[in-house]
Parts: structure tokens; sequence; C-alpha cells
């Protein structure tokens, strides 16, 4: 059962490991630093679908196959499967899971969702609800620009501050399976809105939430960025970033040379221009995390970090009525050991 | 700490009281049969706010207000807010909670949120993660019309078999509280999909779900219909529930005198015609909940129930390529007693 620490965060009574992940992406994300560690990839971004978001339910539903099969487990051997994306009515999620008969907790947390699903599939297992709890999610670039901008056709212009929708997808597994890397602690963000209203940065809307979610943490462990390998944040981008170091500062509680983005991670920007600011997307910081830092912390290459997925909580409607963009942030410390 | 009984359901280990909880309606919520019971109702629906999406966050933020004040508590007395509802982005819920400094958990279940919601909180109180957690859900109908159907101006016909998205909310505070109603156990569904296309009849496409996750119920619990003083659905309408009436009769479980749909309790179909086959929407189930059921649970009129929330997880986008309806049901046990 998880015990509470402080105002926000959870730590495991249990050794919670992520048992199994798999990732998936597109031409960008293979031709991208990490292309090489992707599970797999289609280079046009249709997976053979007659849609992008039919494609968005392919990858979500090819992610968490491979991740049960180098888990040598069944749909079955799953408790729950939690998932959510971007979508309207977050339909790549639930397109892609039907087919999986597994008790379904659907969650809306935008790009915070890889967060969000594995938090509390460690939750789960923890608490003795789920032996195995898998947790989803995944974005897609033509289908998030025509749901929150253009069509592709359109050829809109981006400004260099916005942010490339990652065509990726990943899944993990959450269980008592006793080998790294382990969820030790979880933090849950407040909706934290500065009143930013430009929808093309996104990562200025979303940083003062990492830093809120981060500031929370180390209040309630009594520890500081310096006990951390990495604290990577999910898709804040160049700007983003820049704003969340100013504010950690400010905070004294500077993130210095251990800051990283999966936004920033997952392209290479001086050859992938066209990312501008960096990637984004539900799919951005799930695919990074099983990409890279999850066989990282399995192969003890990195010991301890924190990954604090951050999510935009707005909608096309909502800033067509003048609203500004509220920002929420989840945190999850993961570990290559059980204890220390 | 819950523990799991059979495939799909969990029971609570401690005594997990809805401590609290507050409805909101409009004016056909009002003249309805069950309008002398909402806690706060505005006659025009649009609650002073400029929208109707506006409005939808206005109304969460009232229900989970009212609910605080009940119970005698300050939004910092809650450890966690779990939310959701069917807006594009659940915005509906995220705008209404940024005021609310609590760690939050955004939820996807369609209209099944009411259950998904409640059965989470018990969940984090059960198992310590929580001392209370709040459940919020709504739904609006211009809101709802304009996103899924036709803008009201419109005038669009709707079909006989069409539900009428109701203007409500509900807001629920799980905690160690000690008295009625408790939660005792959850069922929680899987997505089920049989084929239904017709996007004007989301009773039949939710009624398979529903008795899914009856029926894995009953198997887990080794109970029968008639251990229980009703069966709640959440918003099958008049179509669904004699859909569901069938299957559970194939099944040998029926359920005939002790079944109820919210759907049909929220409007009198005689007097309110323009309702068609019943309420809809997740703000459906949870005024129900809140202005009939859990009341009736409090003073002892009722004992023991099954309230089964229903979604339809879908899109215009979905439906538009072709897509079936897939359909998901969440169950929460309640009873007026902690033991038997």
């Amino acid at each position: 059962m998880p015990h509470r620490i402080g105002k926000q965060t959870l730590a495991a009574d249990s050794a919670v490991s992520v048992a199994a992940w798999a990732s998936v992406g597109s031409r960008m994300e293979m031709e991208g630093p990490l292309g090489g560690a992707l599970d797999y990839a289609d280079p046009d971004g249709r997976f053979g679908q007659e849609s992008w978001e039919k494609a968005e339910s392919f990858m979500q539903k090819k992610a968490l196959s491979l991740a049960l099969e180098k888990a040598g487990l069944a749909p079955g051997d799953l408790d729950y499967l939690l998932a959510g994306d971007l979508l309207n009515q977050c339909i790549a999620s639930t397109y892609a899971l039907r087919d999986f008969p597994v008790p379904f907790l659907g969650l809306f947390g935008a790009c915070s969702s890889s967060a969000l699903g594995l938090g509390l599939a460690a939750l789960l297992v923890d608490c003795g609800a789920a032996r195995r709890a898998a947790a989803v999610t995944s974005s897609h670039f033509g289908a998030a620009e025509r749901q929150f901008r253009f069509p592709l056709q359109y050829g809109g212009q981006r400004t260099p501050t916005a942010q490339w929708t990652a065509t990726a997808a990943g899944a993990m597994i959450a269980s008592h399976d006793g080998r790294p890397p382990f969820v030790r602690r979880i933090t849950t963000g407040l909706i934290t809105d500065l009143g930013v209203t430009d929808a093309n940065n996104m990562g200025a809307a979303m940083a003062p939430a990492a830093a809120g979610t981060l500031q929370a943490y180390f209040a309630d462990t009594g520890t500081r960025p310096e006990d951390y390998d990495l604290v990577v944040t999910g898709d804040l981008g160049a700007v983003g970033s820049e704003l969340l170091e100013q504010l950690m500062q400010r905070a004294d509680l500077p993130l210095s040379g251990r800051r990283r983005d999966c936004g920033l991670l997952l392209y290479d920007r001086e050859k992938q221009k066209e990312v501008n600011a960096g990637g984004s997307g539900c799919g951005c910081s799930a695919s990074v995390l099983c990409a890279s830092l999850l066989p990282a912390l399995q192969n003890g290459e990195l010991r301890s970090i924190l990954f604090v997925a951050t999510g935009a909580l707005m909608s096309p409607t909502a800033s067509q009525q003048g609203e500004s963009i509220p920002g929420i942030a989840h945190l999850v410390h993961l570990t290559s050991s059980a204890e220390g």
C-alpha cells in the first residue's frame, strides 16, 4: 500500500517494476537521435491505415502488443489497461484497445498522460489492486495538426515557438517482477494557469506547472535536484525548458546540467529544422521514456531520474473563446535499484 | 488496501464513505421528477456565463463547492480531484477545477465517468493514498449538441432513439468518515464493441457493455441481481434498457423489477417528450446518483445497489470514418451499511 509523503507525493511500499515497454514512431522519429532505439517504425506514418486517427490507434496497439511480447505475457495477464491521448474523446486509445479484453481505465492528461498512466499503473500494482497494469499513450502529427491547427494540405506556416507533435506511441507494463527499473514515487500535479494565451507556445504555458510539481516533489521528499542523475521534462521544448530553468533558479533549486526534455531528445533540431522549438504530444515523452530512459535505468547507466510529463489542458474551442491555457505536470521517480 | 475478487472486481478493505455530494441542473432537470432534490439549478442553463462550455465548467465548480460546503471542508482538505467530461480535451473539467489547488487526475470515460471517478476516488481512500478524494463530472445539452450534432440554432430533428444530454453535474467526496453510504466494490469494464454504428442510438451501443460488466460482477462476487435493491444503469434510456434486460435474461440473470436507468429517472418522458428515449451525458448519471440514490442509501431507504454508469467511446471523427461505437460500463456497489 502506497504511503503519502507531503502534500502531493506518494511513495511505493513495494518494489514496483516497469517490467516491459515498447515504443513506436514514424520517419521523423526514425531520423532523430533515438531512431535506432524504437521498437517499430513506419516510414510514411500511415501504418497501413486509411486515416491519421486510425494510424494513431494502430501505434498504440502495436506498442502494447510489443511490450506484452517482450514480457512473455498475453493480454489476459493484464489486470488493467490505462490509456489516453489528445484526439477528441480519446479515440486513439479507445479504438486501439477495444481488441484487448482487459478492464480499461481511460485517462485525460494531455501530454502528461505518459506519467499519469505509468504513475497510476504503479499505484494499482503497489496497493495490490493489480498484479500487472499497462499504461499506453500516443500522438500523431497529421491527426493533431488537423484537429488543433490546420489540415496538412493547407501548408500553414509555423512560428519559431511552435512544437512538432511526435508521431509516436509508448506502452509500459508495471508489475512486481523484481527487475529494474523501479517506480519509487509519484507526484500528482495541480492545474496551473498563469494566463498564457498563445496556442503556438505550449512550452511557456506548461513550464509553470512543471516548476510547481518539481518544487512540490522536492519539498515533499526533502531532496534536491543534485540527488538525481537527470530531471527529464515531457515536452517543454526549447522555450519552455529555459523558462523552467529560470523558475527553478528563482526557487533556489537550479536544475542546470541535469535538465533534459523529451521534446529536445527525440529530434535533432539542427538537422530537423521543421520541429522548431522541439517535439510535443503524448507520444513524445512516452516514446523517449521507452526508447531511451527506461533502457538506461535497466542497464544501470542511469541510477535515479525524475520524469516529469507536462500537458496543456486546452482545446481549440477554449482558445476561440479567449481562454488562457492551463498546464499540468505529473512526476514519476524512477530508479535502477529497488532500494536506496 | 483493496483486494481483488475475480477478474474485474475490487472489494474495499476499509469502510469507504461517500461523505458528501452535490448536484446541479438546469430548467429541464428542475422540471423532471428529481427537480426538487437538486442542490442548485439555473433556469436558462447559462449559469451567467458567456458560452455553453463555460456554463458547464461553472456547474462542475458549483457542484464541488457545494459538496465541500456540506462536508465542512476546504479545497485544501482534498488530496485528489478526479474529473472528466465529454467536451473535446475535457475542458469542462480542466477549466472548472483550475481554481482548486488540489492534485488533479484527469479521466476519460465518456458517460461512465461518474462511476469511473467515484470508483477510483474510493480506491485511493481505501488504499491509503488519499484521506479524501473528490470525483466530479458534468454535461451540457447546448455544448454537447453543437459538438456532437448541430448547433441549437440549426433546429435539427431528433430521432425517437436519440437521447437528451442532461445539463447537469455531480460531485462526490470519498473519505473514511464512517457514515453511510459506503462504496463496497468496484468493477471496471472492458471496451465492448458489437458493431453498432447509429450515433443516434447510443443506448443500443452501450447495453452490451453494461451487460458484460454486470455479468462479470455477478461471476466475481457469486451474487445475483436479487441480492440487491436496485441495479441502476447510467444512461441506456428506453431502448438500451430493454436490450440490457434481454441480454441479462439470456445470461439467466434477469434484472426484472429492480432495474432502473438514470436516463429515465431524471426526466418525465410523458411530459418532457423532447427527451425522446431518455437522458444521457456524464451529468445524467452523476446528478441522479447525487440527487436521489445517495440520499436514499444515507437514510436507509435503499440498502444495497449496483450503480453501473455506461459510456459510448466514440467521436464525430470516428463516426465520419465509418467506425462503430465501442461502449464501456463501470460498476460501483453502494450500501447503507459498512458491513453485511
